[in-house]
């Protein structure tokens, strides 16, 4: 096992990394106090992983409790998060409970928001069972809900007692999460570190295979990368907005097509390639970098073109997107491979011919 | 004007206490930011003061948009909560906004935790107009909307950036809530400062009269005894907790008989009479300190008895309330005028006892 400590402070909090983990009490022991622990997972994480989770708390001297919600994306949503406070509730748990989040990014977002408001704020464990929520959503805080006119509008920065990072979960996990997964590992060597970036186009095949050093690797360098921003700017006022990277892009599609039809990953790979296309048509990426970015992304088996959607849809979309200020949509470009910047510059016309140059290939051919 | 400092590190904001401040531009300004203003208010308190607020935001230069919501309790729901996300939505407000609450408690709670969960947490500026948000909910930072299953459970810590503390909104405010608002003047005496007892009882009749000299110094020496307690305890780990005195009782009377029958200043009133009841009843509390706190709440015209409701349905509603720690509930009891102390070992016989004789005189009369 390995433990990277993210420093905030009074809030700092360590990452527990290896395999086999979930099931140790002793990673749960330091973390509990004297009220209840409500466990919240979704169905198809539950018959998994609940029991050794439960097993390990019980062991550790923790009374606990199930919250089990449904799987998907649509679970980041008040009606669920109602039905998580209801059962709090109805369980009587008080100030004095700790909450874990059990399962992937979805859970991991609404236990943790859950968590920050419940009675103005409980403690909570992250235990993320996806390759997204191991190197993304585990670290850094931020939790959040989602409302019809926009993805993670509702939320808070809320962080957890400690993350319990245990990659034999990977090996359930569905081929397509495990490639949406890396689109986040992915992202955070275009924007951080070039030299990871190198790896990653080294060790691609065996990352797809599973083999469990690369995974390793993969989790500890990303969970390192993204510590150190968030140290640097937990509350995102700067240095932290450049994770978000493809983002921009990524939310529009996903509140364009409806949550849940593109995996959060799958969309901000493609929201990767078009902001590296917008950053090499602002001038400020060389033409063979945005290239190695759809590469290294195609060889993920990522989506390198947006789906069906107008230039102007997406415009209205990205205008509300949270990172919009004065009015203007700002996006995170690359100046070099592991290299980033905020811009809120770039012009209306350069995001409508990125936008058609990198949609379906059935417009693209229509447009020639 | 008094300017009070609330001293919480890089959370410390000022409480301007005077006349005629809510239209004075040069107390907003200093809190303005790139973004919208958004200007969260009722339905009552529109048509009197959202035309001097937006005129001095104007003035400072701000661009301002209003939020009207519902009179009364009902509106600390998810449902208003959810209206004023999409308003700032369809606003296209970003992270840069600042949310203006402007009205009473139920206004500073609702407004004051949307800020703390749009878009992770926006800042907001209070602008209390009634005595109870003027001496309560405006210090602190609680911030909250309730459940079915129990008030204020849903919420956050959120520290405003200014209150704008105007007496002159008094004059307009109904006699029965300027009484339910002198509940909480009375309480801060009763648990922190035996001579503030000795001075409202001396001035009843002024702050009756409204005779603004005596409202100014009852506003600020229940604000400075309140900045206090939250300056040395902002999460409410212990001390802050005594601030409750008499809430226990107030929220069981408030969830029994549905949110808005009662004021809150009113359950609350009955509530200290209950918890010095019950402080006599421990041993703690010498018999004539309990009757001169029924004796000052009396002659602030508030009720000294509960309402029609058994201990049964007391005692279920307690334990759900959110002090209530390892299955037992908390009280906050008083050892002597102006000393107030928390204890979780309260025998549930006693509790009964008091609610039987703090109940309505027809049952008292009916059980001799």
């Amino acid at each position: 096992m390995q433990t990277i400590r993210v420093a905030l402070g009074e809030r700092s909090y360590p990452i527990h990394i290896g395999a086999g983990l979930i099931g140790q009490a002793s990673l749960y022991a330091p973390h509990l106090r004297a009220g209840k622990v409500a466990v919240v997972t979704n169905e198809v994480v539950a018959p998994l992983y609940l029991g050794a989770v439960r097993g390990a708390l019980a062991a550790a001297g923790a009374r606990s409790m199930e919250i089990v919600v449904p799987d998907g994306e649509a679970a980041k949503s008040w009606e669920t998060l109602d039905r998580v406070f209801d059962a709090l509730l109805a369980a009587r748990c008080g100030r004095d409970s700790v909450l874990v989040a059990l399962g992937g990014g979805v859970v991991g977002d609404l236990a943790g928001f859950a968590a920050a408001v419940y009675q103005r704020g409980v403690p909570f464990i992250q235990v993320p069972t996806t390759l997204l929520a191991l190197v993304d959503s585990s670290v850094g805080g931020k939790t959040a809900i989602n409302h019809a006119r926009g993805k993670n509008m509702i939320g808070a920065f809320h962080q957890p007692l400690a993350v319990i990072a245990d990659v034999a979960t990977l090996e359930s996990l569905p081929e397509r999460e495990l490639r949406a997964g890396l689109a986040e590992v992915i992202k955070h060597g275009f924007v951080l570190d070039a030299r990871f970036v190198d790896w990653l186009e080294a060790n691609m095949e065996a990352l797809l295979a599973r083999e469990r050093a690369a995974l390793a690797h993969a989790v500890r360098r990303s969970c390192e990368l993204k510590a150190d921003v968030v140290a640097a700017d937990e509350r995102e006022a700067g240095l932290r907005a450049l994770l978000n990277f493809g983002h921009t892009f990524a939310h529009a599609i996903e509140t364009g097509l409806g949550y849940g039809t593109w995996l959060h990953g799958e969309a901000v790979a493609a929201g990767m390639v078009m902001a590296a296309d917008l950053s090499a048509r602002a001038g400020l990426l060389a033409g063979g970098d945005a290239q190695r970015v759809s590469a290294l992304i195609a060889r993920a088996g990522l989506p390198v073109r947006g789906p069906q959607l107008s230039p102007e849809r997406y415009l209205e979309l990205m205008a509300i997107d949270k990172k919009a200020a004065r009015g203007r949509t700002r996006f995170v470009l690359l100046e070099a491979i592991g290299r980033a910047t905020l811009r809120g510059d770039v012009d209306d016309r350069a995001v409508r011919e990125t936008i058609l140059a990198c949609g379906p290939q059935a417009t693209a051919s229509a447009a020639q």
